[in-house]
C-alpha cells in the first residue's frame, strides 16, 4: 500500500452511500447538550502511516468524544501502571449492556475491561491518583499526541452529565465499596465526565490516534509513548471491548479495533497500516453510530485494511 | 393464653440455653461503632395484649437497632400513601443476599421489598417526600409508639455508616437513575444512615411493637394507626422477608414474623398474641443475631405462638 | 370456631363474587390435554377440623392437580428422610420465575425449595430410590389420606408432559450434571410427569390435606405420619415458596399457607383450623388460578382463618 | 514473508522453553478416556500458504480433538445456510464459563456464539437437518479438507461422553424448550459427542485449517468452500469467542484468531499468512492448554503474525 493513492473519493463515496442511515436511530439524549446535535453531521477521516490525512464531509467539525477518550485515558494508566493495571481491570469481553452492574457484583469490583463504564472509572481513578489534576493532565496529554492546542472540555456537557450521572455514581460507589476506586469517588466521577465532554473532530481524532498508528511513537513526540507489543494489547482490547456488547458482530462484520462514543464517533485503528474516525450522531440500539459502523464496514471491505 | 402465667421463667431458661451462641458468629463490624459492642449482651422481652412485659438478661440496655427500624419506617410510609405504595416497592423474597444489585437492575430499579436495603431506601425517600426532616419524624414516630421519650440517634453511628456505605450510596444512586427515588440522594441516604442509629432495648421495641399486637392501635395512642388489615399485610412481609435471604428457614424453624437487625436485635410479632424481642451481638452467615434465632426457635416451640 | 356453623353459603357467595375473573387469565396450554379444560368451571371446597366439609360450585369434579402433588411427593420424602431431606433441597423462596435453572447455576444443583420444578425433581428422585415404582407408590399414599380408591393418573396428559417437557429435562439433567439426582434423568421424569398428572376433585384434595390439620394423623390413618413440627414446617414451605414467585403477595394478601398447580387448582392450610381448595382454570401471570386467588383473599378476610 | 526461511528450529525452541508448563494445569477427566493421555504430550505444525508445513515435537500424534470440531461444523453450516445461520446463533463473546445456561435463558434459547457448546449444540442440529448422516458427513468433510481419508471418531470416547453428558443434555433440552432445535434432542447430542471424539495430530489440523489460510480454497479441494468474506468472518469469531471466557486475554497475549479444545489441542489461523497447531493436553483454569496457550504467545511476539 502507498499513499499516492488519494482516499478522497473512496470517503466520500463510502459518506454518500451511508448518509440514508443517518435518518434512522436515535441521537443520544440522556442529556440535553447530546439531545441537540444535528442528525445529518456526517464525517470521515483517513491517518496513513506516511502522515496523510484523507477527508470528506463534516471531518473537521467537533463533537463529544465521550468514551473515545478511554482509548486515550487506558494508554496514559498503561504508561504509569505498566501490566500491573490488569490488577485493577480486566481485559475481557463483558457480554452484557455497557452499564450492567452485575458482572461487577460476580467479579467482586474489577470490572471485565477498561472500556466499559466501570473499567473506565477505575482507569480514571488511577489517572487521578497519578495526577494532581487528573483532568487537566488527561486533556493536555490529547492536546499533545493530536499536536492540536485548543481542543477542550465542554463545561455543559460535563456538568450535565454530572447531574444525570446516577448509573455512573451507583457503578463508582459499588467500585468503591469493594475497594477498587482509591480517590474519592466525586474526584473520580469528576474526571470522568470532563474526559467525556472532550470535542474533537475526526482529523483531529485521526491525528491523535497516530501514536497507535506508529507503534508508540509519533513524529511530534520525541518519546516512545508505549512499546510495539503494549501498542498490539490496546488494539486487542478495542477489537473485543470497544462496541460496547456488539464488538462481536464489530470485529465479524468490520474486522477493524474501534472506539466509539455515544457522541456518534467511532475511532478505528490498526497498527502500521492506518487510523480511520467517522462520525454521525445517530446511534443503533447498541448505542454505537449507526450510519459510522456502515461506514466502517463499507471502507474495511473496499480498502482491505481489516486485520482478519 | 391468659397473663396470669409468668413467663420470665421460660425466658430465662430460654436465655440460659442460647448463651453458649453468643461466643460463636460474628458481631458486626463494618464500621467500628458496631464492632466495640460486648458480644455477651444477651437479652430478651415479651409483650403480651393485656399489657404485660416480661423481660430476662440485658432486656434494658439499648443497642443499634438497624434494619429493624425498617419496620418503623415501613409503617410510616404505609400509613400514608396506602396501598400506592406497591407501586414502589414490592413485596416478595428477594432470594439473594440483602444487598444485592442484581435483582434491582432486572425489576428496573423497584426493589422487591420494603426490608431489603434498597426497598428501605425507597421508603426512606417517601418519608423524605412526606416530611421536612423526615429523620426527627420517623424518631418523633418511634417515641410516641413506645411511649418513651428519650430514645434517640447515635450520630457517631450514623456519621460512620454515611463514611462507609458505598453500596448503600451504589444503591440509591442506582434506583434514582430509574427514577424511584424523588428526594436528592443525599437526603435519602442521610435519612436511611439516621434511622438505622436508633438505639432502643428489646423492652422499648416490644412496647414499640404494640400497635401491631393490639391490630393498628395502642393504649397510650389514641388514633388508629393502621387497619387491622394492613397489619396483617406488615407482620406477611416480616414473615416472609424479614431476616435477609434466611426468611424461608426462619418460617421453617421459628414460624413468627420477624424483623432483625445487624445491631443483633430481632424483633417478632403475631398480631393479637404477643411482640417478642431478642438481641445478643453475633451474628450468623445471614446477618441475622445466632443466639437470637435460636432464642426465637426455642421460645416458639415451648410457647405455641408460632402461625403455622 | 365451632361447626355449628354452615360455611356453604359463604363458599357459595365467594364462587359468585370472583366468578367474572374466570373470564379473564389464561388457561395453561402447553400441552394440548390442559388447555381444552373449560375455563368455566370453579369450585371450592373447606375441611374442618371436626370433619366437617363444606362444598360450593364444581367442588366435586376433577380436574390435574399438576404442582399441587408437590405437597404430597415432600411429605413422602420428609416421612422417609427426615431432616436428612434438607441437604437435598433448600427451604428459601426463589426469587425468580419457577422454572428458571439460573439458581439452580448458582446454587452447585442445590433447588431453592421443594416446590419449584428442581426441588420437586430432586424429591422425586428420592421417592425413586425409596420406592420400586414411584410413581405407583404416591398414588397409592394419595389414595390412602384421601380414603379415596379411584384417585388416578391421566396417561394421556403424563404422556404429553412428557412430549413437551424439554425445560423440566433440561433442569433434571443440570442437576444430575451437579450430582444432585440418584436415579436415571428419565425415571426421574416420568416419576415427576405421572404424579402432575393425577387428578383430583376439590373435595378429594381436603380430605388429602387432612393429615396437616390434624398435625400428621388422620380418623382414616392409624399410624401418626409426620409430626406436629414437621406439619408446621411444610406448611411453613407452602407459605413463604408455595405460589411461585407471588408468595410474597399471597401471603400478603391472603395469609394463608397454600399450594397451586397450572391445572388451576390452589390448595390452602392451616394445621389445626382448616384446609380449602379451589378450582377455576385460567391463570394470572405468575401461573396461579386468578378466581381461585381471589376467592382464597375473600374467604380469609371473611372468615378470619388467616395466619396473621 | 518467504518460506525459504527453515521455521522447524523456532518451533522447536517454543517447545523447549513451554515444556515446564506441561507440569502444571490439569489434564481434562471428566470422562476417563480423556485423563487417561500422558500430560507430557507436546506438539507443534505451521502451514505456510506456499504449502509449506513444519513440524515440532509430538506434531504427529493424534489427540481429541474435541471443541476444535466447532469449526469445521461451523464452517459446513455456514456454507449451507449462508448469513440465516446468525438468526439461529449469535457471534458475541458470552462473558461467562463456557457451559453456562445462565445467557440462554436471558437470550431466549439462541447462544451467544457458535464456539460455545449451547452454540455447537444449534451448529450440530442444522447438519443433522442438512444431512442424512450428520456426523458421518462431518467426518468426510474434514477428511477431504485435510487430505487425510483415515481420520475417525475414537467411538469410547464418544460413548463416555453421551454417558457423563449431563450439562449438554440440559443445554439441548434448554435449547430445544425454546424451540431453537429441530432435530430430536437425542440425535444432535450423538452428533455433537461424535465430532467432538474425533482425533487429529497437529500435522493434520494446520492441513484441514488451509481452507481458511487459502480464503476459502485449497490445493486439494477444487470448488471454493467459502468466500473470502466467510473466511475473514470465521475467523474473527475464533479470535473474539474461541477460546472459551478468555479470548479477551488470548487477544492481548497472543493475537491470533484460535479455537482451542479440552484435548489440549489449539488451532490458530491468520487468513493468507499461516496456521499453527499446538497440542499439550494440560488445561489452564479456563479450560485452555497451557504450555500450548503460551507457545502460541512466544511463537505470535517472535514471528510477527499477530493480527494486531
Amino acid at each position: 500500500m502507498t499513499t499516492v493513492t488519494d482516499f478522497t473519493p473512496m470517503l466520500q463515496q463510502v459518506l454518500e452511500e451511508v448518509r440514508p442511515l443517518t435518518l434512522q436511530g436515535k441521537v443520544a439524549d440522556y442529556i440535553p447538550e447530546l439531545g441537540h446535535v444535528d442528525r445529518n453531521k456526517l464525517g470521515i477521516a483517513l491517518y496513513l502511516p506516511d502522515g496523510g490525512v484523507f477527508c470528506a464531509g463534516d471531518a473537521h467539525e467537533r463533537f463529544s468524544i465521550q468514551s473515545i477518550s478511554k482509548v486515550f485515558t487506558l494508554i496514559m494508566a498503561y504508561r504509569r501502571l505498566g501490566d500491573a493495571l490488569w490488577q485493577r481491570v480486566g481485559r475481557e469481553p463483558s457480554g452484557t449492556p455497557f452499564n450492567s452492574l452485575i458482572q461487577l457484583e460476580t467479579d467482586l469490583g474489577i470490572p471485565r475491561n477498561p472500556f466499559i463504564n466501570a473499567g473506565a472509572l477505575v482507569v480514571s481513578d488511577i489517572l487521578c491518583s497519578q495526577y494532581v489534576n487528573a483532568h487537566l493532565s488527561i486533556l493536555e496529554f490529547i492536546r499533545q499526541i493530536s499536536g492540536v492546542d485548543d481542543i477542550n472540555f465542554n463545561t455543559r456537557v460535563a456538568r450535565s452529565e454530572a447531574q444525570h450521572g446516577y448509573r455512573n455514581a451507583a457503578m463508582a460507589n459499588f467500585i468503591k465499596s469493594f475497594g477498587n476506586l482509591k480517590a474519592p469517588v466525586d474526584d473520580v466521577l469528576q474526571t470522568y465526565f470532563r474526559q467525556c465532554s472532550i470535542e474533537m473532530s475526526c482529523a483531529e481524532l485521526v491525528r491523535a490516534a497516530q501514536l497507535l498508528v506508529h507503534y508508540g511513537t509519533t513524529p511530534d513526540v520525541s518519546e516512545t509513548l508505549l512499546t510495539p507489543s503494549e501498542v498490539r494489547r490496546v488494539t486487542s482490547i478495542m477489537l473485543t471491548c470497544g462496541t460496547y456488547d456488539a464488538a462481536g458482530d464489530f470485529a465479524f462484520r468490520i474486522g477493524l479495533p474501534a472506539k466509539s462514543g455515544v457522541g456518534g464517533g467511532i475511532l478505528a485503528v490498526v497498527p502500521g497500516r492506518m487510523a480511520l474516525c467517522v462520525w454521525s450522531p445517530a446511534l443503533d440500539y447498541h448505542g454505537n453510530s449507526l450510519a459510522g459502523g456502515r461506514a466502517l464496514e463499507l471502507f474495511s471491505a473496499r480498502s482491505g485494511f481489516s486485520v482478519f
